[in-house]
């Protein structure tokens, strides 16, 4: 078994943990289907060494809205988060979801605590602004708080976090999980950790056919990247998450893995690796 | 100002974090009044020393039940926690309620950490077992986990849980959000702690007369307590908050009080106080 954790000896009575971090995100098609959400948190329960969880929302949000008679506020395309919409997700996300998944965590011997950005202030983001349109209470990243994840991990805790974040002026706001996974990943990084993200979909990975699990592509540098961009290979959703990706590696992540959430006990050896 | 927290040198390099804590609860009546809880927050952020929020939850799940059309069950008037029930509680406890009071405290400069009894382990409890009635998902407290409480107080977090514990077995419990007040003062006291109890409500204290808030009885010990409700003048819904209360002193909770909200500031002058 691979021993994640390196204590250094730097001075007398002092040690720094030096610790290698797995961030693994999964998104809202396995919170949707409780026996693949619960063989994911067995095999994520299983993972050597420290771990963070960051999960989606998927579709009961939208549900609970519906059955509520919420009507979704859509531009291009694209949810805007109002004061009612913002009460269903804090409810579901931060309630629901991830109380949920740490109450079986607990039940697989996994010390969870589940979080969101405003629980001791692990992320703080801004309200979103864009002059054209406004979409409500949605944040952007500006800080993640290291030290109290560190203090988290460094006792034995599992922190689990949901999408939301706040703004420190008393508002929860609604941040996409596949970007929180990726600045935990980066403000990681940059503390000196060793860094393995490891972003869980419905897919084996990056594919050359979208619909055969046979045709994955195995490693994409930046280079490649761009020609699978160009040929149109990759396109629509895959375009952000790989974005997202680059991004890690750029920012001094160690290894960035996209693959399906069902290979996470294995997830080394499968799916697609991100590399320079 | 007090200082609360008292540094014993017991051996070379090592020193043991002596504290004085203070365990707060609020009912339903301020989570329902956002000006009064607003206010509430205020003055609890400004308490000295280490502190813990402990919150009930309010008309607000019993109005959301309604609007999904779900119905409460009910036996000898007391609510049973069906399946549906506890979806709804999860909801609004532990994401609508305790996700917004941490973003509140947050905006006050007070670090909180938004926690159920799963999240770190904190409080397991058993499925209540009766042999005539099935109260659904309703939790009896087993453990409260004393060393990651103490871990979050002694790095400047503020724990703040709702009524919700945890089975072990991956099942959240709906649990009596004084229980679990008084269980945390008393394993807080057992581990050497200097705790004090206060448990805000509506009323200045416990009342001679509960229309005349000019009557309040200013101290009670066990001797008064079995006149009081000897003569009726304690009853109904004050006599658990009491026994909770003589349990918590007999226990070794330093002071216990029972106060208004609105007097937290000045809580020691305030309300009743429950001596042996």
């Amino acid at each position: 078994m691979e021993n994640d954790n390196y204590q250094i000896t730097f001075a007398k009575n002092k040690k720094i943990l030096m610790s290698s971090i797995k961030i693994i995100k999964i998104g809202g098609n396995i919170i949707d289907n409780p026996a693949k959400l619960n063989q994911f948190l067995v095999d994520f329960g299983k993972l050597d060494g420290q771990k963070i969880l960051i999960h989606g929302g998927g579709k009961i949000a939208t549900e609970m809205a519906e059955t509520l008679g919420i009507k979704a506020q859509m531009i291009d395309g694209k949810r805007v988060t109002d004061a009612e919409t913002l009460k269903i997700v804090t409810m579901v996300y931060a309630g629901l979801i991830n109380k949920n998944i740490v109450a079986q965590l607990q039940a697989l011997q996994c010390n969870a605590i589940g979080l969101t950005g405003a629980d001791a202030n692990i992320i703080s983001a801004t309200k979103r602004k864009d002059e054209k349109v406004d979409w409500g209470f949605v944040g952007d990243i500006e800080s993640v708080n290291v030290h109290d994840l560190k203090l988290f991990l460094n006792n034995g805790l599992i922190p689990v976090l949901c999408a939301l974040t706040h703004d420190g002026n008393g508002n929860l706001l609604n941040t996409n999980a596949d970007t929180i996974a990726a600045s935990l990943a980066s403000a990681m990084a940059a503390d000196g950790n060793e860094v393995h993200s490891v972003y869980c979909f419905e897919k084996k990975g990056v594919l050359h056919d979208v619909n055969d699990d046979n045709s994955l592509i195995k490693t994409i540098n930046q280079e490649k990247y761009v020609a699978l961009k160009a040929s149109g290979i990759v396109n629509k959703g895959m375009i952000p998450k790989l974005d997202n990706a680059f991004k890690s590696i750029a920012e001094g992540v160690k290894e960035v893995k996209i693959c399906m959430a069902e290979d996470l006990s294995d997830f080394q050896n499968a799916g697609t690796t991100i590399s320079k």
